[in-house]
């Protein structure tokens, strides 16, 4: 099947997990409303399609992986509604609507954010196989991969030197640091979670690592460059903002012509990282070139 | 020993869990330092002592209580530091100290509450006692609930209530959700989680949660009064902001005389509530006293 057909479907998919585990209970109509908006926004669901992907792929317990998934586009969409705040990257489009705190005002942006990234974790604690004796301490570790991947020394630490950086001298150092942490974290976090629940052994879970170290650092600058080349339209967010508010990209620091080679080095080394392994790599080589190759 | 030099130390102990979970890691520096001057700010800890107090009195284990009580004010300071930014309560005195927006701007605040409410999950799932048999899943219980009473159907639940309530007409019914919500779930989860992570039986569960849903609510009310009777220097925040914000109060809706019987009806109900139970009782039942009786 073409692949971006494919990766459509699997969005659905993510998308249905995100009815399944949606904000229930005593919730103000409001605050669900305003969680819902974003986080229903549509989008590539990478993260969640990763986690399916790699559990399915090392034939684990799909069940187990599904609030995981969810958790993780709900953790992705709060970290959304936080940047696109007025205090602090002040947007008012993504993913091709009007943001969060457009259209239902600071105050309850704030709160839905929140409520989102409380929501994931609620997802996975209140989803937890307690009498599952094979799966239990994995899926715990999964957990914990995922909440580390998104805390103070994972995504919010590379928002914090993100937003410190800004009109700062270009350095190297700092730019890989962003990189790795802003959306590198969470875009590992996927796969190695996927692949501790599935409790894979040393070699797979270090091989499969490598690949999504390799595809989040891609994705990343295929995105800076999209920043510059891309069109608004389609993408479905504001474009030429990294220059605007002096962000450190990729391209600022090494220029475009470097910054088109690492993307090409990137998509050798992820697929390079997976090739002894004995799974099924299909989705993940395309999942790799899509990102290594998206229309720039 | 007299209870307020008894709270103090306790308060002092849950201090030392706040250093001993401190956010480590590759953190950059500003971020744990805006992240710290909150969580450090003083206060007192009842959260926590209420955990670790509940915990010692149905004599369960005290270490695996330890970073359920970190998490628990985690997750109350973050609310503050969000509940005083400029789009929300705009808040510049809080805990004796200029609120952390003040101090380290509002993007920072931000990411400084997301920080915090993330590092508390991540303190509970780092520290679950993976080979502890007889307590992993009563671990994991009371690590779900401290969760849920923080989310979207718990206080998040309550602080958009409160928000969306102000100006409006006064409603007993929309006042009681927000109490119970916006304060009282967060309060109640600390003892509910202690019960749980003890085993306690049934009846104990059910009397150690009607006396801290009762508490709870006298907190809050105490605190509606405090607002408004309360001394700005000795309470470290600013006072008289709920009558300046239109905000939804118990004195507001029932007024001053009804609202001091109201709390002394909850002392009598939380007293009442654990008097058959065969646990020491006397901290609970002074821990109650002090919240009903205090200076106003």
């Amino acid at each position: 099947m073409d692949y971006e057909l494919e990766l459509k479907n699997r969005a659905q998919e993510a998308n249905k997990l995100l009815e399944k585990f949606a904000p229930t209970g005593d919730v103000p109509p409001l605050l669900k409303e305003a969680m819902e908006y974003s986080l229903k926004a549509g989008g590539k669901r990478i993260r969640p399609v990763l986690l399916m992907e790699t559990v399915k792929i090392c034939k684990g317990p799909l069940n187990l992986a599904e609030p995981l998934a969810a958790a993780l586009e709900m953790i992705h969409t709060y970290s959304l509604i936080h940047d696109d705040l007025p205090a602090m990257d002040n947007d008012t489009l993504r993913r091709g609507r009007a943001t969060n705190h457009v259209v239902y005002g600071e105050a309850m942006a704030i709160l839905a954010g929140d409520g989102l990234l409380n929501c994931a974790f609620q997802t996975m604690t209140e989803n937890i196989p307690y009498d599952d004796d094979k799966y239990l301490k994995a899926y715990l570790k999964a957990m914990n991969e995922i909440t580390c991947a998104a805390g103070h020394s994972g995504m919010i630490a590379g928002q914090v030197m993100d937003m410190l950086s800004e009109g700062k001298q270009p350095d190297k150092d700092v730019l890989a640091y962003i990189h790795n942490h802003k959306t590198g974290a969470l875009l590992t976090a996927p796969i190695k979670a996927g692949a501790l629940l599935c409790l894979c052994d040393e070699n797979t879970y270090n091989s499969l690592t490598a690949y999504a170290r390799a595809l989040g650092l891609a994705f990343q600058i295929a995105d800076d460059i999209l920043d510059i080349k891309g069109d608004k339209g389609k993408l479905g967010k504001s474009t030429g903002k990294d220059e605007q508010s002096g962000k450190l990209t990729y391209p600022l620091v090494y220029g475009l012509g470097k910054t088109y080679e690492k993307i090409e080095q990137l998509y050798k080394e992820a697929t390079s990282s997976i090739k002894n392994l004995n799974i099924e790599k299909e989705f993940l080589i395309n999942t790799a070139d899509f990102i290594c190759s998206r229309d720039y």
